[in-house]
């Protein structure tokens, strides 16, 4: 069974000052478009490396999970260090994801350049960093999700199908 | 009062043989486009990771400033070393910027590719290294500055407003 | 007189389980373009750090090659680590070519965006990752290659010319 690990990172969300938007938009999102079996893994954490570097590594060397998508704390601001947490754990670094997703968020947002958002692979878990808002978020995982279901097969991970529909994954006939 | 620095980076120009283009060219293109009050701190130095890293420091730590644009040293020659003496002095990269000034500058030119420019924050200070001609600053800084005001927001450096018609500065209302 | 390595990285094709069809494409696609005279230097690796690592060597410091392209071992896959061998022995790299050549490879597969190529300067040489399939080499070579012969004029390579009509190799004038 598929277990894909949804990390929302806020600090005042954790503090319950604020509702998380981002974790439950990315869960709609994947209801919507995975059409094989998964399970979803919720953690709530407050921005830094540490706070997100310990959901990571629960996320991946505990759940086994095979996709982690994280949203929050990617920007320029001091406490955002999503990036850094996410770079400390995996062994290689994906760029193509983060060109990708600032490319496509340009095309509503000049601020977009501001994201630092990387993606990278930890054993047989792929991790993607998405922005905090739930419109941004849609933006990103509509661009980058039709290689994400290949990826996850050559890295050893579960296998997913998606709705053609809605999102045209790709796997090269070989 | 927000302050700007401006760090000309050549060989030539600091040993007097060339004119400066670049510094001045950045100064004309602020005025035009800043409607707030600023101070320019001009500098040039030779090529090389000290010499631009001094210079990045005395800016950032002693200056105060808000924001830095260098001009010069990114490319792929032996003496181009501006990115690597940014990278030395910056807590956090921001990969957007240099994607940005890549992509447009290709529109012009294809060896924008070898330029090595990058982005990124130390405290309270942005750092933007832009390149050595006026052509191609004009083009980079057409591009990634509509997201700086509001980065300098999010960092606790100064504030800048733009003139609209000119660069439509984008902060987004939260 | 112009050299040129050209680095095939398989296990299979290394084993001789699989005919090496990147390195081949890589040299028909130089023979056409390249107008002035040039050597090649093929080399095949098995995937690996220290294998890929070992003949970058060879051919930048023995076979003093100008411009090295590399094919194959650019993936997400654990075997992947081409980009890490070639990291490992750069002195610069220049992100404008990955960043390139991922986003022309998109417009024809969507994920172009595991490929974790990279190129980068050691000495006189330029190294570059290519794709592992002759289809998707011929795209990202036509998108880079009109940088090429001006990145080896600044490093102090040999000089490169190509037939105008094939590949438009762009100098400033200066």
């Amino acid at each position: 069974m598929v277990r894909i690990g949804i990390l929302t990172v806020s600090d005042r969300a954790s503090r319950g000052e604020y509702e998380d938007l981002g974790g439950p938009a990315i869960e709609e999102w994947l209801k919507r478009v995975i059409a094989t079996e998964w399970v979803s893994e919720r953690r709530l954490v407050p921005d830094g490396v540490e706070s997100v570097r310990h959901a990571l590594l629960d996320l991946c060397d505990h759940a086994a999970a095979d996709l982690i998508l994280t949203t929050g704390g990617t920007g320029p601001s001091p406490s955002d260090r999503t990036p850094e947490a996410t770079s400390s754990v995996v062994a290689k670094e994906l760029p193509g994801f983060g060109e990708l997703m600032r490319r496509v968020s340009l095309e509503t947002v000049p601020t977009a350049i501001l994201s630092r958002q990387i993606a990278g692979i930890r054993g047989k878990t792929l991790i993607i960093n998405l922005p905090g808002k739930p419109r941004s978020i849609e933006v990103c995982l509509a661009a980058v999700f039709p290689a994400v279901p290949y990826c996850l097969d050559l890295i050893g991970a579960g296998r997913i199908e998606t709705h053609e529909s809605l999102v045209a994954a790709f796997r090269p006939s070989s």
